[in-house]
């Protein structure tokens, strides 16, 4: 709790980290009011319905949300439900089959396990959009599509590239943004947060409180993380996340593998380092006074120690540090039984894909000839090379996935 | 009735006067299967919800239904009354406060009372759009938007009109052409028709149709009807119109006061009279054979029997020409009592507006010096002129406006 900060200094400390802010001086007011009348500020973020499964990225907008609750204020987590349980209208993908009310339960209960590792259970409302959505009746819905101008709905960037690229757009999708703004209105939002590709969105729930006759909710948006290959936003699609449902280990190893740039950033967005120490570390990491991989260790550790333990943290650094600076191999490594004899030579791209370090043949000869496989610590980059079948060895592919394979003893017997 | 017909004569039959068909093949099939199924065709027309007052700009559709009756078809007659239920949602009009129950109901009663003098009652149904588009369900009305796209509804003249001009359209304007395609699908019309410039909104209904694995229905549009002026299309605003319910005198005159090149296209639009006999007569007249005052004549009783009767008709003629052809004046002129006595002078602006004849002294000024007004069959153009008080005189405006003024015969007495 940091109800002992002054308005300003709470100012600060929402600010940090966000791209907008719409607008300073009403959350300044709202801050106010709420501390003189001791009510706390409604904070909502939507989400989608879909099977949630929360990366980095997503906890960019949950530690802000977090802050407000911090100060007191109320968090309403909305599960967009309305369009989960219609599924996908134009009938033309199989990927968005409608979702059941026991899947949106399901569905909600994920997300809750997974938010509450960083929100806080006792300042947050659950929400479901379907309640009033599903609800609502013909006129009311014309009633309030009276209330945007089509002009206003279509200056959305995504609207505007797909009408200048001739793609359709089925009318239902322009409903989807006034209920998401009506949302607000129902839910009488104070602040409104999202990502920053949000901000239209988020916009037009101001406009349509005022057409309520509501006071309009601030506006709030943090920046999309960008994913551990430091180009890409992290998406789940573009194998660049972090999960934080993922184990110690995994979350440990992947940090490590991100770029010095970047772990500022991930500083910035995913802890509460304050900016003034952060300024200090990077000039004392750019004077060679400190070594950048010591800050993204402790960066490794604290994540791991937010989504695990700190005992976790310190077990995932152990074996990093283990495997990768020592070259060792990780102590429990999977063990791979092969239908082999000792003394067979097999073709190592089949050993691969028996063991699953490979999806196909093809692939397995690519990731050989890419140089990406070894054998007891040798490399081999023959894609065809066959290997000697002994008892029991250590196969490698990449920096991290590693397989004991053993084979049997005695050569096979003979048929009977 | 005109079962009679093959169906080429079916389909010529229904095809004049028509500006668009779509498709001419489709209704041929629809025409063939009725007559082996004996099933009427279902053909429908949408009205407006708001206070009705039919003109002959409202009958040419009117008549093309009925020919459709006379064939054996069920005519569905629609009032929109959704929207009049809702008014003017964006709440900037003042003209269109929402209807209730009660008014829309005596409207539907008024407006049958007039299409009735059309349309055959028994093979007409009356529905009213609010029992479905009521009840539709939020996820109904994002299941149905889903199957329109944008530009579809965009493309329509009026709005892209607006687009260009940037003058702003609500989204609840886009959902307005979806519900009345809906009215269709539920209805499940064979044929709608329409004015040519509902064509759009009758196309997306053969659309929308199709969407619900319906066949498509045809669509039927007729010209617009030009107003007496011969210039405008027949509409209240512009004052060029006939009305259904006008008295038999008015109708006849109105008639009477059109042009000969528009007698043609009213006789191929609002009479039965064939095509071949039309074409006939026009060539009798161009020969200068047949005087086009006397088809002129013909169709004033024409219509004035529609409307009326035979006897109205016969009475409306005889009325017309005393007082038009013999100058003579209306047999029964409506007695207007001048507060005035005989011997004064009166400003004849003034007992114009006394009288009714002119709105404002401006306007009644404006008459007259125009050389619109008659004493006692006496052109006076002088605006202010003072005329000396009768015991009775007749007062003309125009050519059809006729009072008969009477005045006191004593002087005024003394005030006691």
């Amino acid at each position: 709790m940091r109800a002992d900060m002054n308005i300003e200094e709470q100012l600060a400390y929402l600010k940090r980290g966000v791209v907008d802010l719409i607008r300073e001086e009403d959350l300044r007011r709202k801050l106010e009011r709420s501390r003189q009348t001791r009510r706390p500020l409604r904070v909502k973020l939507g989400a989608d319905p879909t099977a949630p499964d929360l990366h980095l990225g997503h906890t960019v907008v949950l530690r802000k949300l977090r802050h407000f609750q911090e100060l007191g204020h109320t968090v309403i987590f909305l599960i967009g439900d309305f369009t989960g349980m219609i599924g996908d209208p134009t009938g033309r993908s199989v990927t968005r089959p409608p979702l059941s009310r026991e899947e949106i339960q399901a569905n909600a209960e994920t997300y809750k396990q997974q938010v509450f590792k960083i929100l806080d259970p006792e300042r947050t409302v659950v929400e479901f959009n379907s309640r009033w959505l599903g609800a609502l009746r013909s006129e009311e819905w014309i009633r309030l599509t009276a209330k945007v101008t089509v002009a206003q709905i279509l200056e959305r960037d995504d609207f505007q590239k797909r009408l200048r690229e001739g793609s359709p757009i089925s009318l239902h999708e322009l409903l989807y943004p006034v209920a998401q703004a009506y949302d607000s209105v129902v839910l009488q939002a104070d602040v409104e947060l999202g990502g920053t590709d949000q901000k239209f969105n988020l916009l037009l729930g101001r406009d349509l409180q005022r057409e309520f006759g509501q006071e309009p909710q601030v506006v709030m948006t943090v920046p999309l993380l960008v994913g551990t290959d430091g180009v890409q936003k992290m998406s789940k699609s573009y194998g660049n996340y972090i999960g934080i449902m993922d184990p110690p280990e995994e979350i440990y190893g992947k940090v490590m593998s991100i770029s010095d740039e970047l772990m500022w950033t991930y500083y910035e967005l995913l802890t509460d380092v304050p900016a003034e120490e952060l300024a200090r570390w990077r000039a004392e990491a750019e004077a060679g006074r400190v070594n950048p991989r010591d800050l993204k260790a402790q960066l490794a550790r604290r994540l791991v120690a937010e989504f695990h333990s700190e005992e976790a943290a310190r077990r995932a650094e152990e074996e990093f540090n283990r495997v990768f600076r020592e070259r060792g191999r990780p102590s429990e490594i999977p063990v791979f039984h092969l239908s082999a004899s000792v003394g067979d030579r097999v073709e190592l791209a089949r050993v691969l894909v028996q063991a699953g370090l490979a999806p196909s043949m093809r692939e397995a000869r690519r990731l050989i000839e890419q140089g990406g496989v070894q054998v007891e610590g040798e490399r081999i980059t023959d894609p065809r090379a066959q290997i000697p079948v002994k008892p029991e060895f250590v196969l490698q592919v990449g920096k991290r996935r590693f397989v004991r394979v053993r084979s049997r003893e005695t050569p096979n017997p003979m048929p009977t």
